[in-house]
């Protein structure tokens, strides 16, 4: 952390700063420079400590900004946690190397819907099967889900195709509901700083996939999947999904790829993409997936649908069965390149 | 809604949409233009069919897009309700052409400390005490708040002084806790879209202040607020806060002021804003509350610390009482100005 | 500057950045810390060396990141300039606590357009005649103004009515040509960073209004102001007029009033605010325009059209004389408000 | 284009829309709803009506809303030239299903830098040569490039290595100069919307890569294609390189990668992608190159410089040699699984 003075900052003020932060217990440095003065703190600052010590100098009289160095999260960052996060969930991996990929309809709607879509994406080689029960919609008129009943179909066809399974859990008292019946529990982008819900979930200790939420920065991602992991959860992953785009008037989202090997760089979870809500349009979604592998992704999270016109939520931008197949058969080709 | 067909769509196509909306009650009119076809929905399609029928149309072979001309809400709406919405709790007016004033701490951090608050928000001439109990914060290592035991106090506090108390909630399941306690409801910019949080909010029946997601659109905004007026709330103040900036260097927020006449226009529901998030440094606090006002808002929520150095969250955007009082002193005579 | 070091950092890459440093003529202080080492410059760095300096120093290897602490601009800053800049142009005054109004059609369309806008402005208070001879427009299929001959027209109304006039120039090569007929030269939001332009525009000597891109931090702009006081100009005003939104259903233009307060902070040069382009709704302008004075800036750049539903670009956003007028006299009283 | 009216209006307000319409030689067709009315014009508008339409109408009395539903491009519409556009230019092919990657240094430094770069990207298998002459720079005290001297070295190194040379061009004075001495002209990211610019340049008759500006929309964005292509130009490339990020702290800009297979369905011109600029960190460029090329890019825009850190302008963005040589080898392994 380094404190810049304001060019008009006087002697006391500038010791006050320093008082201060020794009083924190940290050492602080004045940078005497040409027309003002920079103090630094040359020791690590403890993410307890950190975002107090910023708000308490940032007011200070004679402060003009307080600048970070240091990032606001420890558990989730390479530089305590070297080595890449492999999670494994009943002998399926996700990270190390391969690409795992999760897929079904946005929402659970009926036993056969389900049932159609499991099998269509475990023989299309998916190995996670996704479907929501709750659905957190933008309208209060549209459907929200099928719930408790959502969760028993889920779990049933999981079971009876022998696919894993994952889904989004919304309220912080669902979450040990959610958790009897699938295997991974995903927080939405909406949710992504629903502090109860993490919270929640990172107690659960279940495998967990924390999707981004649209106006948040790589920091706030990470202090969100913080939480996850200082609440007890060892299983995080990361879910790019798009970000607030420039234009709304082709795509919904803006698809931030770029997040992928910036993660892959800072963070040693594994980081997946969505490209269907990314792009919000079915037609691109195989162009996106592909590209997500090529940046380096561990996994994708895709929308199928046995029948897109049919669906409840999100058809536009569901694929069909045959579709899914193709861009898998892609998907392997291009991996197989990569590696090679 | 209108339809737009893509420029090679055949017969069948144009006219199993226009069978498909027939299947959902509506007339549909296809409008033969030079290189492509629309195909337009004279009626009003009730909000609760519209997301359906947009995901299904959206989807159709050889539909290009669907173009949206009513609006994702109904209660929230003037089109619905033409005159203002003035909420009225006892004895203090919330819209209506004045302008309230909620101020106070971040957080609740003790007695001392609120009642100092109250007592100076108070003399200045705000009607409503803010400050939390539940904090929602970036990183898990900073201070959550007192919880219960805040609620405690903000109650004392507000009845010894006199005044009305406002506070967050954010987990559905504290809603009626929360609602013994305080006289308006807070849903947060990060819980905008907590769906569970939203209806059970609803429910309550309490005055709600419902802030702006920084990534939300404005129909997003009120597709929200429509949750909580579909599930039984009927006093629901609209808060802007900042959206996401195109630059974090001088301040974390953009305040969007342009929402302020465009929702007077478009909802009937009153218009507060919330400068101290908005730019997020107490230095530039006042300008853009008085900024506020003359874009016509009903009412400000400001963030004032008897001691801004000391506050435990949000001291740099805190005023301290003076400084509050004197923006309050100008905000009368701008008021006056602007109604005389 | 402060230079971050990685983790994984070896002390002979250390000292190369200590090294590096020293043949640019400045002194680094490596700072210790727990998991890494910072490099801090304490002296302040000369804008000029600064650019290089950045770049050649965060691809070293070993350096995670470049942390800046000085602005990337000079004479533009308080620091080095502290007084408020107060622009005289033939006896009118912009800066210095007054709010001057530049008011007009968005482009010349003839003579007698403009005289009557020229009067219409003038007798509503306005100072200073704005109209576009050279219309930058987004489609080729526009209308793109009556260029030399507007320019005259311009003048000659400029003449008669008694008013000082301001108009856009986009080509460097019309600097000196435009310079001739207009008493302010603007410098649009599109060609914020056209740096061949700024440097001409600086070389004419005129007083000069610069936009902000819609995309442009605060510290771009400063920068591109900077152009123009580097390369001789002391008379720049900045404009406010709309930064890219999150929504584009209601408004093209987020009007970023944040930058007021935060400009007249740190930049000695003054700022106007243009409520038409940052809202683009006639309805929407006079709510807008109040607020930018309220947040401090020292003038407005308004549309006005005789008759905006003839107009031949910006209708939409144009306000007719009755609505100015009235605007004006709800400025006034405001500014007196503010100021009493 | 249908004109939304809003609920209160008249029948005399609804027919003086129709009537507008009508005599701009469209037929206007009014579809009564529910609560409003709204006029759509079945046929397809002149993109040179539409502008002025738009603006005329949207400003008319008890107009709510103006929806656009053509396009505002015509000639860089599929809908008018559905083939790809494959562009040829001395026996090198762009667009076509291939993917031609143009690599090299930022700013041509002197001939020996320029000499040992181009060498380096041609045996690597880059077959256009990019480098910059006139170079726009944020702060006025960057190096803002050789200019006549650097086109000069440009054109011999060119030559004497056999590749095709690309470089920017920010006058439209310098168009005819730069003409002669490089085969593709770059219209830069600030300078998407300078439309002098665009009009010598597309006079010019030479091919074209137009870059996006960082707050441009794909509709603003295909407008400037089209003054190129409307002014003569029928070899025009577009290219992605970043638009405005949520988030500055790990990367300047956020690469939009979805622009890709938007822009393929939507028009016919070939899309190169430019990941230098897109993320902004060489360690990041190889992932993000190769998410272009999976995304469907036509070809790639590379910064590589034969020793980065001593790069006189963004040094911290470009690849060495060997790391360039290492990722065409990636690229040609991925291209061949694509197509295979």
């Amino acid at each position: 952390m380094m404190i810049l003075m304001s060019r008009n900052a006087t002697e006391e003020e500038i010791q006050a700063v320093v008082d201060r932060i020794g009083e924190n217990g940290l050492h602080a440095l004045p940078l005497p420079g040409g027309q003002r003065v920079a103090i630094g703190i040359p020791s690590a600052i403890p993410p307890e400590l950190r975002p107090l010590l910023d708000e308490t100098l940032s007011v200070m009289n004679g402060v003009d900004q307080v600048v970070h160095i240091t990032r606001p999260y420890k558990l989730a960052s390479r530089d305590f946690h070297p080595q890449e996060t492999v999670i494994q969930i009943g002998g399926v991996q996700i990270g190390g190397g391969i690409c795992a990929v999760m897929a079904g309809p946005c929402a659970v709607e009926s036993y056969d819907q389900l049932k159609a879509s499991a099998a269509a994406v475990k023989e299309a080689g998916a190995t996670v099967l996704r479907a929501g029960a709750y659905k957190p919609r933008t309208s209060p008129y549209s459907f929200q889900g099928l719930q408790k009943q959502g969760l028993e179909i889920l779990q049933a066809v999981g079971k009876e195709v022998g696919i894993l399974t994952i889904t989004e859990v919304i309220d912080p008292h669902d979450v040990e509901l959610v958790a009897q019946y699938a295997d991974v529990l995903q927080i939405g982008a909406r949710s992504m700083q629903n502090f109860p819900l993490l919270i929640a979930a990172g107690r659960s200790g279940k495998p967990m996939l924390l999707k981004r939420a649209p106006s948040a920065t790589i920091d706030e991602w990470l202090a969100a999947a913080e939480y996850l992991l200082a609440h007890g959860s060892d299983q995080v992953m990361l879910c790019e999904r798009g970000v607030v785009p420039v234009d709304r008037t082709y795509a919904r989202n803006t698809l931030d790829l770029n997040a992928v090997p910036i993660l892959k760089y800072h963070t040693h979870l594994p980081v997946i993409v969505d490209p269907s809500h990314g792009i919000g349009h079915a037609r691109y979604v195989p162009a996106m997936a592909l590209a997500g592998v090529a940046a380096g992704a561990d996994g994708l999270l895709i929308e199928v649908h046995p029948n897109p016109e049919k669906a409840m939520s999100d058809g536009a931008q569901s694929l069909n069965p045959e579709a899914f197949k193709e861009l898998m058969s892609k998907i392997a080709k291009l991996k197989s390149a990569l590696n090679g």
